[in-house]
């Protein structure tokens, strides 16, 4: 019997022991009756999304995850966020991703401007988009919260471009590195690009407003991740044969998954924010497994409350993605699908970012055996009963136990 | 917050059941309070220096360990020898590691003599460097205990040459093997060389002390290991960006920490062999931590003791280690640092010799996710949260621990 599949990326799951609980990570304090139930039918284990100690970037661990080298398949994280956003990229394109930030007096004082809306973030990138005049076609849109990206038509040749990003607020920011002079030429069209729209941002209605509520304004863009075409070369669904959906709100996972392949949905209240709708894309991937072999779940916040240090806030993310996944389980019979959760990397509360700790996996459904795990975290997942293996481990399992693997050899 | 490490490398820590222990190996029959108690508190695996089954050199062990690939680097062992005993060498010289030895009537009674001490050593050395005459310039130099290091100026293109140790007791020496003209004239050389030192050796004070003591004289030389300058691409503090200090008695591995960018300090007192001041070495490290962000410990009486077949010494050698590391443990503030402990390879008594058995290996400090194991042993290793892991994987753990890792991606 061939068995449909379920991958659940909680992104930045796994975490390290938090003192004001004891010693647990969020993810063993948390309330999680449907991970805990799925843990002690299927088997638990350690994943590495690209090697031990390697800590990973989102967009590196997604293409590692679904079986691709990022050694060998990373361009740049730019690309990404532009296909995620819906642009059509050529493949001389050079996309960047871009932050709306906060600067004062020449320091950058918030690198995220308050986390302004994504409705926020699409108004101003369109006064960008219509005000700022560049030697060069560009295309700039909002993405998710307070990100956007940037694409210069034509000019992927500039790639070894660096960023103005300093990565810590109290600081100003950089001057564009390059390397090479195509890449000088777009650090200069970069640096106008930046000035240009730092007038259109400071006099903005929508700054005005933040101001006068004494929010912080997005009065600057901090452009960063250069990226281009990445080397692809199998799509996910001829690999595997399958027809492959994702349910995926962010920019970046969502390129991600156009380029592997996926056809992607964003359901309505799904942000990829601390207010994400987890029931809509519950739904939408019940949805979808009666079109889709396999279909992929991404879901965000949980990595935000890593990178802000708030681990009560990322236990409640955790507990709301167990009530998604408990949406899941009772519209599915577990005989006839194969249900893996994991997270795309770890991101420690105490490190604000991502680690190269492993990731606790969870696999369950038809044809899994059972190990010794009685609930989903990450001390159980040590003695889970699928060891310690790879990111690009777990598509090829969960393959197998959907009955879809060929044979090599006879 | 940057945490610093401490890496400890308990040379030829691993072994097998033990009758005579209950089958407890020396790890698990020794009493061993500190380690345990790190134990508690971290976390446990197992690692294979290179790879399973796969018995390493201590050069070897310790290149994989801090991240080389020994296949690809490692250019014999003379080498790291010669630098370890201070030696400026040129790339075009040769270098081997030499023992001085027993012989009586063309046979090697005891492959160590005795285990005269590296006063001994230093002195029969200088006799020959002074006595012996060679168509070639060379140094020959003590090392600790009864070895000695022998570089041939300029004569590294002839390293295909074989060596003189029958590597057994009761077995006259080998004649010198070679693969190609460069290598016959080295191997030439070497005969001379053997020849010469024998006659110098045979009347020396030394050893006509010793024989009056009944002690085995150290009357010839076993020459092995020839080695060239190794392929080490990029410094550890360049690759890290952490300064980084070592704390090591013996030549070879002061030699391939020197070789891979350490700055390697020996304290007085610590001398490689049984009577090692732990001590000393502990202090050291407590020291240097003022000024580096990462050192690395090495400790080598547990493995002599597992080469002589003594599992009672090694037992008492494993409790000295032990002492030396409550003392590293009393003077840090284990938040701030990161402690990895583990040997560079496994020593079993019922071998006499490296073997390809996995070493336990203990992780604990800022950071570190708690397992369920309860003390620091083979068995418990087995069922530690590190799963079984390359030796080449701890630095990066540690590292990233120590929140000094670089993201790859966004």
């Amino acid at each position: 019997m061939k068995r449909k599949g379920i991958l659940i990326i909680l992104d930045g799951l796994g975490d390290r022991p938090i003192k004001e609980f004891g010693g647990k990570t969020p993810l063993e304090y948390a309330n999680t009756p449907n991970m805990d139930e799925l843990a002690r039918i299927g088997i638990l284990g350690q994943q590495d999304p690209i090697r031990p100690g390697q800590p990973a970037g989102s967009d590196t661990a997604h293409l590692s995850i679904f079986g691709h080298n990022p050694y060998e398949t990373y361009r740049g994280r730019g690309y990404f966020e532009a296909l995620g956003v819906g642009l059509d990229l050529d493949e001389d394109d050079l996309a960047f991703r871009v932050n709306f930030a906060t600067i004062e007096n020449g320091i950058i004082v918030d690198r995220r401007a308050g986390r302004i809306s994504t409705e926020e973030a699409h108004e101003l990138a369109k006064a960008i988009q219509e005000n700022v005049k560049l030697p060069v076609e560009f295309v700039f849109k909002g993405a998710t919260g307070h990100r956007a990206v940037l694409v210069l038509k034509g000019m992927a040749k500039g790639y070894r471009v660096g960023e103005n990003d300093p990565h810590i607020e109290g600081k100003p920011p950089h001057t564009f590195s390059w390397k090479d002079e195509e890449s000088r030429r777009v650090a200069e069209i970069l640096e106008e690009f930046v000035r240009q729209s730092h007038k259109v941002l400071e006099k903005h209605s929508i700054n005005e407003k933040r101001r006068k509520e004494g929010k912080p304004v997005a009065n600057y863009l901090l452009i960063r991740g250069a990226g281009t075409y990445p080397n692809i070369p199998m799509k996910f669904t001829e690999q595997w044969k399958v027809k492959a959906g994702a349910v995926v709100a962010v920019a970046l996972v969502k390129g991600v998954a156009k380029a592997i392949g996926f056809d992607v949905y964003t359901p309505e209240g799904a942000t990829g924010e601390y207010n994400t709708d987890a029931i809509a894309k519950a739904k939408k991937v019940i949805e979808l497994l009666k079109d889709y072999d396999f279909v992929f779940l991404h879901f965000k916040p949980i990595d935000a409350a890593g990178h802000d240090n708030n681990p009560r806030l990322k236990v409640e993310m955790i507990e709301k993605a167990d009530r998604m996944i408990g949406y899941i389980v009772e519209h599915v019979n577990l005989d006839e699908v194969v249900i893996a959760i994991t997270g795309d990397h770890s991101t420690p509360c105490e490190v604000k970012n991502h680690s190269g700790d492993p990731v606790p996996l969870l696999i369950a459904g038809g044809g899994v055996r059972t190990d010794h795990a009685q609930s989903f975290g990450e001390r159980e997942a040590m003695r889970g009963g699928l060891g310690r293996i790879k990111g690009h481990d777990i598509v090829p399992i969960m393959m197998d136990l959907m009955n879809r693997s060929e044979k090599f050899g006879a």
